[in-house]
């Protein structure tokens, strides 16, 4: 191998496969990247197995060949060298790789490109979906927290991914609650489908998503075990969940005898403030749900929390209410989560009894709905 | 106690205290902010019983008194507040703060001012020293590192402040380096002295210094015992260390045999490089000083550092050499500290053989001294 290439694209490129690169792992090849140089272009590829991420760019390649080695090592140097034209080269005879750029100049071992693992590609199959990356991006954002965080039912800490005609419908929920986001195809599905991608797998494509590109092809695998994504010189895999999805339609509720509709961003900072003193209560923030007497004062929504050692707080926030006075109880954090997720200026909450589920739903937008289940605080 | 006064100012003066609350203390009143009110300022005071930082602020006053609170708390709400103005009051007959502002309202918890420990202040005793900020942060961040990071000799943990006429030298060793540097007062210091503050404390003072003031006073109080400094709104107090600094100026050595004159930017970062490196041998970082043939080739300074796991690495610096050809080896991170501590173009390393320290000095600027003792690598 031996090629030349500008010292920002290679940064660039290692800097975005990065997070797919196994830390501390039993295998040492999943430590490393796999650099392929083939007539025109440098790949660069991680995986630790449970996500892989290729990044391709055009380089001046004198002898193509595949070699690799240490991720940290290598990206780190590459990082220090100046913004120049980097020369990198294998050895006949040995699996180092030599590095070459300004008055600087390195050896860093490597180890055969046949013991990287070998990755399925989108080749010419057309993808399941053509997708926006900002949509997707935003979609991803607005479920991906709602998911469980262990693994005591896999399928939770996945999102679920249902394609159906000229709709993407993302959905996740950990057992207390949901949050599901409904996206437009410009174009419909391939075929209609439904997988379960790993949360933290998805969260890494939302990430690395973006950098100029307008969409992302997504693909899945014949057999269903893995998802491809394909946007620009951007390449992206996961493992998939086996396993079934709840219902999740089911468990948002029809119906509701409260409802309060709130500027969103003064709630999300009152939401704050109580986060501060529910911390050493169990993150218990409290609403209080007061219609108003006339129409000049369309009632109220109260946020308040409280702890013996912290001290408490409230903020009266004007809203407007339909439906009688009502109070409920929420995690601090799951107030705040939601509430950050969309863009809108006004959010409505919809409940029936302290004990039910309470839904979220962004005034004047419908694609996004979050349900989540209330704290019991008993008489007090 | 009642006032009102900005939220901005309020949530500027408690970050800027904030370093010195105590975390974990057995004494919940050093996790505490106090606030003293008097007729139109309020000064907010917090201490470790390590150094203290107090900043005063102009406040509408209407019932000047004194209470303290959870900083943590405090802190965090004031900061969530919108930028509007804030009304504190104490409570009658408890210890409570009760915070307004905007929307908002909170109780916080206090305990009396009284417990809050008692602080010496810069009163209308004559300053030991007028400095200037910029210098002295300087100053602090060319000396701080160089001390030692743990007490088992404790003046080693300080850094040594010598007034003497119309100059302030700070120096600071941890066995293994020594870093020097001299400021010039524009006035004599009132006393010829010599004190030893605690490194990280004066790390401190260097952070929290600045925000628009030209000038800090120093005063050390008449027992010895304290550094007060203060400077605009900003009061700070350290403890002082004990004991007996080295006589530093015998550690500089006086001659040297090889000397290497070097664009500071390219040897930190072919040091940062090497760095990378080194980290798994031991940091060992080597310098291989070469003269040049004739008055167009004046010499070269190689920077390597090799690893087995790693691989190796070299930068060839152009470089002017005075005296015979040297090889000389430093820990990495020493050599990358110095490297960064100066704006100087060009530094300047002096040396006699590989086992005795190197002199590092800033060509064209006496001021800044660094000695550093170097690794032994054997034959190799």
């Amino acid at each position: 191998m031996q090629l030349r290439c500008p010292q920002s694209e290679l940064e660039r490129a290692l800097h975005q496969v990065s997070r797919a690169v196994a830390r501390r792992s039993t295998l040492p090849v999943l430590s490393n990247v796999l650099l392929a140089a083939d007539e025109a272009n440098l790949r660069i590829t991680a995986t630790n197995l449970e996500i892989a991420l290729s990044v391709s760019f055009p380089a001046e390649v004198t002898d193509p060949g595949q070699l690799s080695v240490r991720a940290d090592v290598f990206t780190e140097f590459i990082g220090s060298l100046p913004k120049q034209d980097v020369i990198l080269s294998g050895t006949t005879g040995s699996n180092d790789l030599r590095v070459t750029c300004g008055t600087s100049k390195a050896r860093i071992p490597g180890i055969p490109a046949e013991d990287f693992p070998s990755l399925p590609r989108i080749g010419d199959q057309p993808p399941t979906a053509t997708v926006p990356v900002e949509g997707l991006r935003e979609a991803i954002s607005q479920v991906v927290f709602a998911a469980a965080t262990d693994d005591s039912r896999p399928v939770l800490a996945g999102v679920l991914l249902e394609f159906r005609g000229t709709e993407l419908t993302l959905a996740a929920a950990d057992g207390f609650r949901l949050s599901v986001r409904s996206l437009a195809l410009q174009q419909p599905a391939a075929t209609d489908l439904a997988i379960i991608v790993p949360a933290r797998a998805l969260g890494e494509l939302a990430r690395v998503l973006g950098d100029g590109e307008e969409t992302v092809q997504l693909l899945v695998t014949p057999n269903r075990s893995q998802l491809l994504a394909r946007s620009g010189r951007l390449e992206f895999l996961s493992r998939l969940i086996d396993g079934t999805f709840p219902e999740f339609r089911q468990i948002i509720p029809k119906q509701w005898r409260t409802r309060v509709t709130v500027d969103r961003e003064s709630f999300l900072a009152a939401a704050r403030r109580a986060k501060i003193f529910a911390q050493s209560n169990n993150e218990v923030v409290k609403l209080h749900i007061a219609p108003g007497d006339s129409e000049l004062d369309p009632g109220s929504l109260t946020v308040s929390a409280q702890a013996a050692d912290a001290g408490d707080t409230e903020d009266i926030l004007p809203a407007r209410v339909d439906g009688p006075e009502a109070t409920i109880a929420f995690n601090g954090r799951y107030l705040t989560d939601v509430l950050s997720v969309t863009k809108a200026t006004e959010i409505a909450l919809e409940m029936t009894t302290p004990n039910a589920a309470g839904v979220f739903r962004p005034v004047g937008d419908e694609s996004f709905v979050h349900v989540v289940m209330p704290m019991v605080i008993g008489a007090a």
